[in-house]
């Protein structure tokens, strides 16, 4: 073991932040001008905006519109380094962190942001036929299996196995499942059409697989109507209370109802589970807390300050942490996994650390909830926003799907990106191609199929 | 086997198209009006700028701005089928080529434009060491090594193996080696500048590695010069007369006018020997020519009309020919391997077939020379320009640099292309900022780094 940490001696305070998604940067940006020394550790050299990480995988946008170097983020946030590498242990009573090379960060004051990925329940044999969408891997993964899905179908003479090539099923109704499936039916009824000539890429089947019985479960009922109404009309088949039971090369097998039925499909896309990152069993057990800090989906239970139980140096944020939210009403409310619970609990960690500094008390986390939106496709979406002192509003359409525009172009990084995006944005529109279809490793296309000699 | 070409009866002449590269694309394009059934064969989903890959692999540009779905180029010329395919062989007695899924594809006219790839003269163990540079996998593969290498040089304790991370080497000084190794150091001296906290971006070295006594052999001396010195100010360690005998984890070995001498570095870069594609052989045997008819390098030797010997209906065209330019001063010339040739051949091989079908006779092949260009880094180009009844005109600096700009905007296909890069690149100049720096899969990258645990 080294300790590469003592090689830069200093008498500030060591805050270590793990993970630089939306919690983590926005915990490393609410102490730019405290006087400690931040290191922030990821896996990837990017922060992603995941909330558009769907276009990606339909070819959409390219990545760097939706990701950013870290260390460019903090290039002028002298008192950040950001290290590209893996925690692999936490030490709680030494407080420190152990990277995958052996290297030992020490810290006075922890984050962990580290997160969720996908989860199949258990069957993780699934995730070979059904890849999720987590990283830009996860997009490129399945922006090459739909493509090529096409190309397989157009030099496919077997009329059935062309069938197969040309159904594609989204499980899981969320607003990741509702975005791909309804870019998925436009990539087939316009991106695509007129391309092949032995297939009509319009014929394409589009499947959304929902094992509850409406889609965007979280949205109100009134606005799940409007969007399965629109996905309807974009050709999308929508298929709610069918629980997927069995995943493999041939499809899917589904419960609906009690009776069973097999889908049969070449081209699978799982948005249903989550869970959260290994790193909250690892910092339960190092805390010495017993197994119920740890929900059935991974995440830890957190004190009303946003700190581990027993170890107030130690704060958990973002879609790793089971928070709760403390209303001025006295009410106590669950708080929802999504971008803007992730950046508000990490401003809270930031700032509850910095006032421990001080001597002073910390802050219960209050989450400002702004409501929720999701897009459909060309022209659709649903918006169920919360308007300070007036409550909900919720409308669809055409304006909710300027609304969506206009939240994500303003809440993506950096100006370049913002304006890329938009441009890419009008062209989509004004054209219905998609600029980011080509494939990369295509090349082992032929290697991959089925050698018919 | 299967003949899937039957699937689809037609009376009208069959014209296959190996390759979606320049040669292929132009030769496809050039019969857009002719009343022929055209099959364009390649093993990738894109036709790619090749000239700015370059760009792909130091994260200038993103692949949609220099590459697009091939397919999406013929959508609007119905006699073009484009099929995602490997040849895998060709029966010149039978009219066919068959796919790696043994479909089998009869043609009336075949042209063979698949290119080439790079060469390690027998030395194919260097590859995992030193990639080249042909494929956008090749780029990508390439940006990866040269941003992450950064990024353990960043977490290096030990002071000779951070030196090692932070050193760069590219072998070749042709065009593309000059572009790559100027841009490198611009990356190290003004991209990553300020972002690490643990080393100086700018203390990296980046060396040219070339075997021959200049830079850019294929210029004028003046111009080389001219190139070289550009290359000092941005920077570049300039080795001429360095024949690398030996390439290894641990660095390169290298013969320096008779002198062995080690250069220890992590990341090198191969731009320095060609091969034709192996279907130039697979036709030599197809055709029953003699082994002569295919050079060291493995290009196929064609006739002055771009066709096989005794196979009239064979053209080969691009960087696989072997082919002459007939001068109308009645000299001959050796074609050289750039795009504007390959361009040319394919123009010329689809009016031969055309005019074979009218009964007529077939023209010679002539080059028109229209000089070369290569930049070398931020403002800076040498420019080799044919002016008609001029002759050349040389020049370098920043007005070489805006004609090479201009001229390879001009080429890219595409009007969003053209504009996304031109945007990109006044945003470089602008920011010193390079766009596309994000690392897809550095999620394996610890996994990858030596354990020390």
């Amino acid at each position: 073991m080294q300790n590469t940490a003592s090689n830069t001696p200093s008498k500030r305070p060591r805050i270590v932040i793990i993970g630089a998604g939306f919690g983590g940067l926005e915990a490393a940006k609410a102490l730019r001008k405290a006087d400690v020394d931040i290191t922030v550790i990821d896996r990837t050299n990017h922060h992603l905006f995941q909330p558009l990480l769907y276009q990606v995988a339909t070819a959409g946008l390219s990545p760097p519109s939706i990701a950013a170097p870290t260390r460019f983020l903090f290039r002028s946030q002298p008192n950040v380094t950001t290290l590209l590498g893996e925690v692999v242990d936490i030490n709680a009573s030494a407080r420190c962190v152990v990277l995958e090379n052996g290297e030992v960060v020490a810290y006075d004051h922890l984050i962990v942001a580290s997160g969720a990925t996908h989860s199949y329940f258990g069957n993780d044999q699934w995730a070979e036929h059904a890849p999720g969408l987590k990283t830009l891997e996860d997009a490129f993964n399945i922006r090459r299996r739909v493509l090529l899905a096409f190309e397989h179908a157009e030099r496919e003479s077997d009329e059935a196995t062309r069938e197969r090539w040309l159904t594609f099923a989204v499980i899981g109704a969320g607003p990741t499942g509702v975005e791909m499936a309804g870019t998925m039916a436009e990539i087939a009824k316009h991106t695509l059409a007129g391309e092949f000539r032995r297939i009509d890429s319009r014929r394409a089947r589009v499947l959304l697989i929902e094992a509850g019985d409406r889609v965007l479960p979280a949205f109100p009922p009134s606005l799940s109507q409007r969007a399965e109404e629109q996905l309807v009309s974009l050709g999308v088949d929508v298929r709610t209370s069918h629980k997927v039971i069995h995943i493999d090369a041939d499809g899917i097998r589904v419960d609906v109802k009690g009776v069973e039925q097999t889908i049969v499909c070449k081209t699978i896309v799982w948005a249903a589970g989550v869970a959260a990152s290994p790193l909250g069993k690892l910092l339960a057990r190092a805390c010495s807390l017993d197994e119920a800090s740890v929900d059935r989906t991974g995440r830890l239970k957190v004190e009303p300050d946003l700190t581990v139980l027993g170890h107030p140096e130690i704060s958990v944020v973002g879609d790793l942490a089971l928070a709760q939210s403390f209303e001025k009403s006295g009410e106590i409310k669950p708080v929802p996994c999504v971008s803007p619970s992730a950046k508000q609990m990490g401003r809270c960690a930031a700032k509850n650390i910095l006032a421990r500094m001080a001597g002073g008390k910390t802050d219960v986390f209050r989450y400002m909830d702004y409501g929720l939106l999701a897009t459909i496709g060309r022209k659709s979406a649903v918006v169920d926003v919360v308007v300070p002192l007036f409550g909900h509003v919720r409308f669809s359409g055409l304006f909710a799907w300027l609304f969506w525009l206009f939240v994500h172009v303003y809440f993506l990084i950096g100006f370049r990106n913002r304006m890329i995006v938009l441009m890419d944005w009008a062209w989509a529109y004004g054209t219905f191609n998609r600029t980011a279809r080509v494939v990369v490793g295509t090349e082992k296309f032929a290697s991959k199929s089925e050698r018919k000699l």
